[in-house]
């Protein structure tokens, strides 16, 4: 049984590649939105042309990255999401949701201080995590069936 | 054609009573979430056995939510989410993904300075707006074909 | 908001009554199998013709039984299912198992010494309740927004 | 034609040995839920955190476990259902219910001193079984039309 | 819990009747394809033009009557299939597979020298019956719990 | 049995309501977009604000009368599409293949000259029509089983 | 773009072989129900024990063969369905109800003199052919634009 | 993360080799429908028999092609829809119509002098594209995360 995982959410720090590392021997496939910030805010007028407008600067970047996150959550088993302790990231909860709609099986990794901001989002989710770590032993008890320790 | 609208988001202003207010006349059914701060919070331990735990305490009261919330957006036509100026509101972009990956016509209702932060969502949306009067417009319009003025 | 509730699962006690009766000027339309427990295990040879063998005639029974509770079910906005003390009471699990996979919201009803036997049925609901009074308290809030005392 | 089947319920006999060793040489593959009994029971608190209160330690195990049997179950062309003699097992019939309402090809694995309490499981099955052996005569003869003897 | 049967099948004698007659007093809603065969078979020539060649007379018929056909199946929440003694009468084993891949509950109506050839549409279906009045009971059983006699 | 019809495409001649006026007494329901051309160009910045570029002033006013459209579409049983002589018709072949995909019974309006250019459009459709009196006949014989004359 | 097709119908001549021989160095991969006559009828009661009703016998065969023919049916690109000379031949009919529900292409293969008796059949079907080398001529234009000659 | 794309329109100029070459070395699969105007005219009749009504030699062919275009596009992660110079090209934009109604990923391809008669179609569309290099670098971004320059 191969699991799909989309890891959706924070950009900054490297938990994706805690995950990544730790799964390593079983049997994921890992997809991520792009995480170069940079990169993903401009991509739009880079590839489509510039805009004077913050705004649709803004939208054909979103809808460039779209595609993206679209397929990775449509294919994906097993949806990550990491909140952070800085900003909004309403990103992150918007892909919660949808992923929620579409019956994937969810995973909140976040901290505790958080929690009662995500009460909604954490209560559709199969689980609620601190750490990557637990991220890596969910996914190897779900394909092995080992526990850790 | 009647119109059913879900307005979900921001519970501190009165955002909702001038959309519904504004579309006095018009074929429209609206539906919200509880916007009792405090029975929102506490509806799960209220009915259902206190919790020691504030995470469980929080996921009853959430689970019980959910059973209004995703009625009422599965049996929108369209969905109208409001973020505030405060607050995570993460619950608020859970609702615009759930809403996105259902299919449903998403209108955002934000001021410009979390224009940036909401990009993906408002990527997702068919109308950005500003004030509840634009909802209201758009209302008219959908129902009517009559613009403002 | 008008809910449409299906009552499944034990069918030796007056909880659905109890249920019905509380929730009496709720906007609640609800639904139940057939709770004439010898014309339920019969109606399919007595329509159809008798059977010399349990088996069959335990399949046409069921099937024409099925015709109502997945009707039900499927009309339904929240399913609620109660577990009794006795009995193997699969068909409630069954009934519990399609309504969680059609995505209804699900509302558990049994007591505390079955919680570990149902744990898989209740992590897929919404609320796990103890009594009829529970659940009604539960629409009530669904519907109202207001919370008991 | 490959076909993907998961074996559902009992897990104190080697029921599913004898299906998967029966069917060596056929294009099956199979999927199962951990079948480590301790494990199944242990998994949210030994990954997630300990739980005081044995209803949510055991809500956090059932819902890590979902993850592995929603996607076995999803996975799925045929599922196989297994009824023991003890037990309650309401996640069996649950889990029948679930891939009944997803179009999976259902067949079940009992004895008949429980056909009447499995009617309404049993009519909503393609094949009622009494031994693994008539389990892998049905994937036999589904992947190669030849019949047994 | 208001039912809507769509009858399919043969149009040569009046079975149709005889159940909307039985079924006086009931929640139901009946549909049913034209029933006037010269109608049918001339409507798509009749309404949009002659053709010379009869394959597309027939085709351009066949389509419109799929109009009502379509609406009628997708709006049940039974469909029943009445198969007579003479005829291909292929329509009415196409509804029946229409019917069933949709997830209707699907009643058969036929004699049982047809038992064999229509084993398959049967094995798809909640009941096989031999009179309109069987059909009549079991919506009346549906509905109300009641049986006959 | 009732019928939501949706008129989409040309909207410089008044073949809606002729099909309207010809249909009465028959239990339809019509929706159409709106055909104030100026308002459904217009209608994005004239209540969300000016455009400097009239690309995005073109996209805003096509997303908000997607809201009406999608609706219009998703609720209907049958689509009529009218092809004018005049102009690209492009969002009319949309709405066509929208409708087509979502397995709605699909009804063309043109004249033959456009027939080998609407070949795919008129393959997917259940007829294919000349002129306003051909649409209501077929509705009138959907409801009501007459053919003209 | 490799194609599945399911071969549906009768299996009295050689047509399957015909084609499949047809599409040799094709990317398609064929699938079709159990074509041995006996075998298809009696693999219920040899698998799983005698019944002395014949309507039972063939039901038990029936549901076995139908975990096959749903598999390949659901699988399928592209479902044929051929109609023979002779016999009901209602599980063809039913198939191809099946298949049309499900979206798949449809391609019908009959003599000419069924055209009025399969008429809502083909209409439902995207090319009706009359000989096994048109169906490989279609699967071929359709992989790879060659027309023949 | 492999993507599949639909390339759908326009059939006059090389732009789908300028897309295929310029994504070599991405992991991306490309389907189109026959590019061959003649065969894609005549398929129908080639295969199936000449029709004497143009009309019917339309369908006939459209409806072959059908078989394929419909697969390309379900299959798609990506449908890019080209809008050339000339001709009406009623069927790119139904192609855009049906992609969108799938949830496909849709870009378009066209010169700004058909913007305002596009409007709708790219108002569903992730992107609006001038030159096949455009969807090169947006297929690139999407899969590498690099952006040109």
């Amino acid at each position: 049984m191969p699991l799909n995982v989309y890891l959706s959410g924070e950009i900054h720090t490297d938990w994706r590649e805690q995950i990544i590392d730790g799964a390593q021997g079983l049997d994921v496939t890992f997809n991520s939105p792009v995480t170069d910030h940079a990169a993903s805010d401009d991509c739009g007028v880079a590839i489509l042309g510039a805009e004077p407008d913050k705004f649709w600067h803004d939208r054909k970047g979103a809808m460039v990255n779209a595609i993206r996150t679209r397929k990775g959550i449509e294919d994906a088993d097993v949806v990550v999401v990491r909140f952070g302790e800085k900003y909004k990231q309403w990103n992150a909860a918007f892909d919660a949701g949808f992923a929620a709609a579409l019956g994937k099986s969810l995973i909140i990794l976040q901290q505790p201080d958080h929690d009662h901001a995500l009460k909604e989002v954490d209560a559709a989710a199969l689980a609620v995590t601190r750490s990557p770590d637990q991220v890596v032993e969910i996914l190897r008890y779900v394909l092995t069936g080992k526990l850790p320790g």
